[in-house]
């Protein structure tokens, strides 16, 4: 799978010397050769193979990324935009080489506005330092996809996170985006209005696009009001079924549930070794609601009741501020707490999406097809979503082991598929995945090829990403 | 403006008048031909000019779209989809004649599956139909944007309505499209897992597409559940910025309202007498409010102190349902009670949206507008999201008025962008609005002609509708 299909992206040596020649009197120190600031711009969070790009250049305003854009659709040389590199299907990979657009210079918050609960923001700042700016407004913003990634780059892979169940995606929280375009022509997808019939959906097309219908260099974001009340807490439960039933009940119900995360027997035993939990070591529900003082009470009060009708609890939850961010520092320390599990191994995380309905038939089959398979691969998922993670832990000098891990992760995807999932809920399809979104999508691909080639004709911007050339 | 740049479309007669041969071969009495028909599926809800198409076809699935779509193809024959002919800017014109494809036969519920909250149905089913199918599930669909409109249509204009500020518009609320393209080839946009980072978002550049890309067949929809209480009333302000104001700090404190309908004075005075309300005649908010119990009752409180902190109330509020119809059934008569202030005049339902930091501004430079220029045009608003309309109520018969309302009309869009609004939230672009979304848009509108072309390279897809072949 992976390894063996990632993109041929033929390599223009000329137009890359030719507009590396321009570039560089143009931004003198402000582009990087040396390699090994460019082997940091590719991919380095998986056993995908880095493949560096030819320079790093560090624009810091619109009009520089769109003259940049112009000398590399003059001379045909990629463009791979870049934010902090936490992306995790080799989206920042350069396999026809060219110039990677490191965003982080390109960090201000240009306007907050509280009165609309919005703000305009520039990609290379990361959430939290977005959060951090925000603090003193009473808003947040409130994606969070774990790592503390770019704006630009979540909007890029379409990120979700933990909270996604409550406050949507990238999705749902990006209102208007400035994008340079491949021809290095400045587009403006929306006004701020916070709804609009006004033509097509350009902002949701670049949303998730993954850099290659143009380079994102302005947000504008939906902003949040910070809860009066937060309450949060751990439920186990005897199954995975069970606790997937729990969750299913919690959301008919209507419960305005902000987190609803899933850790299976082996991450909590890792977890619990790691952050020094007092908790059973079985199945578990960690959650969050938010609310007003009476409200975030009654919501987990109801949700106690439900866990109980299916054979969870007890509940054990809290308003009190410092418990609650122990138990989601703990959550959000799941990937060292997978490590523990096995010192040594290198981690790469996977992700599907099924509709909940499936999701504990989906667990369930993919913890045996882990078992059976010798592999190590501890379970957490935003379950609200029917979303869920295999962490797995490999010995990636053992051959054999990588090949296992590859074709189970082919099953993961085409298991998700068959249960009407999609073969990634938040990480993106990069390189790794697309051979999958041609299994999922069938002809909607060829629609996404023809949307590609009429915006970026010359295949310029991040190629060899998201969609195969061939089918497979 | 509107009527003087409606877009020409080339009649291409001859391939017109082979494709009907073909399709009348084919579908026999379910193609019609009768002027009466034919003008009944054109363009009738303004003064925009009638455009009737040369032929009405009534297709029932899938692949009897796409072969209708691939004899148009090939003869390059129009085709306008038509769902039950409510929108509002000329959406359903045949200005180079051709095929209108009544969607209203494919109007089946294919699955419901209550455990995942999501439903699949055809796309000619009413919003009202598919409410009442799913009674006894505890389920429904949010979407209400007044009108009785199909589930395609309303996909189609990115419809929204009262509910939106609490359930999001149709882009929030559709999963997954079936679409038949241009060439006749069926795409599926997505499965029907609740998030997916899979390649470019095909569904939402679908929706509010208005049937230039393709003809939607099938969607999945995401369903809510129906609350387990309640409550809603109507509050007089002493003025539209207080009430507007009001609706500020009610969405920044995060009260998860429901409804909130803004009606200003003259619109409150044609619902009074029309409906019988017993109301002060001010500027007036509709308000409802979904959750538990104790939930809807704490939400009413809180608004009702954050009106007396405006100078507005009281605040009557009830969690009686027969109260709460009298109410609602009143702010949905709002276009009859806005007749009622000057029997036989033709109405015109024009919307824009602004940032709601700008709404009262907005709304009040339009109420001076209409009276300068002696004009009857009272104003309802989902306020929620800062989208209002003006319904002018217009002697049709008198050039003098047509053209002040259309001078008004261009003068409130333009308002509205000058704001960092849109000139649309909720209708459309149609015929009615194309040249504003160049203003509003820019060269942003060269991105959908790219996308528009490549998908549908002889335009026969709803031609003439959103972008304008020329800049205005």
């Amino acid at each position: 799978m992976a390894l063996a299909d990632l993109e041929r992206v033929e390599r223009n040596a000329a137009g890359i010397e030719t507009a590396l020649g321009i570039l560089k009197q143009r931004f003198g120190a402000r582009m990087q050769t040396g390699q090994s600031i460019r082997e940091q711009h590719a991919h380095t969070t998986t056993y995908i193979p880095n493949q560096a790009p030819d320079a790093v250049i560090f624009p810091e305003s619109t009009e520089e990324v769109a003259e940049i854009v112009r000398i590399c659709a003059e001379h045909r040389v990629p463009v791979i935009p870049f934010g902090v590199g936490t992306s995790l299907e080799g989206h920042t990979n350069a396999p026809g080489g060219g110039i990677s657009l490191d965003m982080t210079n390109m960090n201000r918050v240009v306007r907050v506005d509280a009165e609309d609960l919005d703000c305009v923001v520039e990609p290379g700042i990361t959430r939290e330092a977005l959060n951090e700016h925000l603090r003193d407004t009473g808003l947040f913003f409130p994606i969070d996809p774990g790592a503390n990634a770019t704006i630009g780059g979540m909007a890029s892979t379409r990120a979700s996170g933990t909270n996604a169940v409550r406050y949507g995606t990238m999705r749902d929280n990006v209102m208007a985006l400035t994008v340079v375009m491949a021809d290095g022509t400045v587009v403006t997808t929306a006004k701020r209005a916070k709804k609009s019939s006004a033509g097509y959906d350009l902002t949701r097309l670049f949303i998730g696009a993954e850099g290659t219908l143009g380079v994102i260099t302005q947000l504008t974001l939906k902003l949040h009001g910070i809860p009066q009340a937060i309450s949060g807490g751990v439920c186990p439960f005897p199954s995975v079924e069970t606790a997937c039933e729990a969750v299913i009940a919690t959301i008919q119900m209507g419960i305005p549930v902000a987190r609803i995360e899933l850790v299976n027997q082996l991450m909590m035993r890792g977890m619990i070794n790691y952050s020094k939990l007092d908790y059973p070591e079985s199945p578990s529900l960690f959650l969050e609601f938010h609310g007003s003082d009476a409200g975030v009470k009654e919501q987990a009060e109801m949700f106690g009741e439900i866990a109980d009708e299916y054979g969870g609890g007890p509940f054990l939850w809290t308003t009190n501020a410092e418990e609650r961010a122990k138990l989601w520092k703990a959550r959000h320390d799941a990937y060292w707490a997978s490590m523990s599990l096995r010192p040594g191994a290198q981690g790469i995380s996977t992700d599907v999406c099924v509709p909940i309905s499936r999701l504990a038939e989906c667990i369930t089959a993919t913890e045996i097809d882990i078992a059976e398979n010798g592999l190590v691969g501890p379970i957490v998922g935003h379950v609200g979503d029917g979303n869920f993670h295999v962490a797995l832990l490999l010995d990636a000098g053992d051959p054999k082991e990588v090949e296992a891990a590859e074709a189970f992760i082919a099953r993961l995807n085409m298991r998700a598929i068959a249960m009407d999932g999609t073969c990634t809920g938040e990480h993106g399809i990069g390189q790794g995945k697309m051979a999958f979104l041609e299994r999922e999508l069938g002809s909607a691909v060829d629609v996404m090829r023809s949307i590609k080639k009429a915006l970026d004709p010359d295949n310029i911007m991040n190629p060899g990403k998201i969609m195969p050339s061939r089918r497979h």
